[in-house]
């Protein structure tokens, strides 16, 4: 471990103070003002190192770097994000923007060194807004806007279950920016696994081939308010109930499936949400995903049936408020080669695998060439205090980031385009 | 309609500003600002009435008048509650509070006038605490204490969902009191029947033979957070998914039931709540009830396998956190028999009925002889806005409880004892 090893490391943990819960976990919810502390110790460490730090419309964050002596003009982006789930754990996004601080810094040296001809003009550390889908939903919103899937304005509208906009949070807190900064001509994200497949077959660094589709959706139930104690059985409208049923046949989506697939109800919001009252509406969250394509719009049609099944059984009304549907994304091939050669240069295992939650790297993809490296999670724990990657872990994945960012940035650029 | 019968109706109206929401509902759950509005309200009408206004140590107001040639000493009570549903209409509880305060004046008129020989000294308005156990459980929480069912110190340490004591909003609105005004003899109340027996009779009064029997359960589900997009389905331990399963089997209790039986689900808690992690743990609380004493414990009885094969099926630890069982109870029949025969003197027509709902009156039967009385609800519909009762059968709701309350003072004290 070198000085710059134990710089990072460093650099990585002091972010787990921002929004610290039992157990090392963190609740760092976009644009809280936790996240708002976190991001001005980013911006602060990049301005220390001499980034031109920009925010834009939606908060995304900036740090851009000059690369001395480019063959040719371009930006190459490389980033994650710092916000996470109400309950954490602290290595989720994060990890992915403190080890392209540092592999920037290397790139930065290598340039100025003069061993690096980079084929791009600028490197910049980015930190996607809202990457988490836990406060404001969708997922992934700092990306999607950056990348066309989503006007500024719609997003900065989205609010929160307390009726907070994100541009309000986001202004509270000091992010709502101006700046247009250029946009993305390639990027490469690290990330935790958040599986188990590295740690099982004792590999460092996995390669993502690409991610799972997935469909998510929030349904809207409406029953009515009533007694629960003597209003007669047969003339409630329960919306809890038809949310029960739901929720155990979305379940049973993956289980009855025939490739693998995962499906689940994870958010619940109930009016009036009193003993004595059969709940009059309710709102759920759900989520199906597999790597088949066919196996997931199974799923989406069997989701028909089991609101239409729930309706018919509670007498409440269902209808889906908002659904999008993410088909499965390959990333960029020729790049994947490329890591796969720099890694095997720099004498670090590394396997293929695909990835079922997704990233910011699978929205970028959809502008540029994008590549996603993994290190290990143990025992595959995510989205919970006890995620954990080990220090050692962690410096082979910015080993692995720096010759993969210098391998890309040196290739030719027709390389790296997207296949039809 | 005379003078009054118009200042009872304009009074009773009233009461529907204090926490008014959209369709004429209220939302004025216990101990919150809008609650202790409108108890400001009814001291300030007792006050200007003459009446004694005392406070005790859980909040419940009295309005204490004497009894003027009374031929015995006693304490009379007659009251309901102030307190709503989240979403809940005008009538229940406050209808009985207001046509207390009104028959009193009659009872005051006819005593003064030489027309009523009282066995009892004192005649009581009260209004009860939470009586909805909406925001704080267990239900009935005033008239509990004040019957010795719990202590003033247990009942003020409770908690509502966002961790605030009942002592610390009772101190909030001005009614965390010290009084201890002399304990009931008797009681009366009044109140909205909250299903529609006597609407489809087209009955004008219910007399209340008895309550149903209820079993109130909180039960604490503890899964583990997760991510839901890569956890696999076999490792997740999903808290929602074992409540679900438990919502809906909880519902097949009823329905499977061989007498006629009711059962809910109406509140839940979910910890994250977010949409990206599996619910690590889950709060529900359900209600079980019948009049059929055996049926109500084999309901009781087939939760136990519920929840084990909820717990079977996902992973997850269960725990009745806490649970609370009422047994039916009767009400004193030689009161109803005697309300009965008041009734039918001044030509208002009447049946009996049992109650499904609990109500303080419940509560009061357990330390002297209780009587409960209702007036018709439009299509049943209660614990919502829609709620409904006209002028006209709230003014012969006020009619048969003077005449109830006039006979009830003037009878025996014997014949008023409870039955062994």
């Amino acid at each position: 471990m070198d000085e710059n090893h134990r710089d990072f490391l460093r650099l990585f943990h002091e972010f787990a103070a921002y929004g610290a819960i039992a157990d090392g976990g963190v609740n760092r919810l976009a644009a809280s003002a936790e996240d708002g502390a976190a991001r001005d110790h980013l911006c602060a460490w990049l301005r220390a190192h001499s980034f031109d730090v920009q925010i834009d419309h939606v908060g995304n964050i900036y740090g851009i770097m000059e690369i001395a002596g480019a063959l040719s003009a371009g930006t190459f982006y490389c980033g994650s994000h710092l916000d996470s789930q109400p309950t954490g754990g602290r290595y989720d996004g994060t990890l992915g923007v403190v080890s392209a601080c540092h592999a920037a810094l290397a790139v930065r040296c290598a340039a100025d060194a003069g061993r690096l001809h980079s084929r791009y003009s600028h490197l910049v550390v980015v930190c996607w807004t809202g990457e988490e889908g836990a406060r404001y939903q969708p997922s992934l919103l700092g990306s999607r806007v950056a990348t066309g899937g989503m006007s500024a304005r719609d997003a900065l509208a989205i609010r929160d279950t307390n009726g907070v906009t994100l541009g309000d949070a986001l202004r509270a807190i000091g992010y709502l920016g101006r700046d247009t900064p250029p946009p993305p001509d390639g990027y490469l994200e690290l990330h935790i696994e958040q599986g188990a497949a590295l740690e099982k077959a004792g590999c460092t660094i996995g390669i993502v081939t690409g991610c799972w589709g997935a469909g998510k959706l929030c349904i809207a139930i409406t029953g009515a308010p009533s007694h629960t104690g003597p209003t007669p059985m047969a003339e409630r409208r329960d919306a809890l109930l038809a949310a029960a049923m739901i929720i155990t046949n979305v379940h049973a989506l993956a289980r009855d499936a025939l490739s693998v697939c995962h499906s689940s109800v994870a958010q619940i919001e109930v009016q009036p949400n009193s003993p004595n009252t059969v709940a009059a509406s309710v709102r759920l969250w759900a989520e199906l995903r597999s790597g088949d394509e066919a196996a997931l719009a199974a799923m989406i049609a069997g989701l028909d049936e089991v609101l239409n099944d729930a309706a018919l059984q509670t007498g409440c009304t269902l209808r889906i408020e908002h659904s999008e549907t993410r088909a499965a994304v390959p990333f960029d091939p020729a790049a994947l080669a490329g890591i796969e050669a720099a890694l095997s240069d720099g004498d670090i295992s590394h396997m293929r695998l695909p990835t079922i939650a997704g990233h910011d790297a699978v929205r970028v993809q959809s502008v540029c060439p994008a590549s996603l490296i993994f290190v290990p999670s143990q025992g595959g724990i995510s989205h919970a205090p006890q995620e954990f990657t080990s220090d050692a872990d962690m410096i082979s994945g910015l080993d692995a980031m720096t010759y993969a960012l210098l391998a890309l940035l040196a290739r030719e650029r027709d390389e790296l385009k997207r296949e039809p």
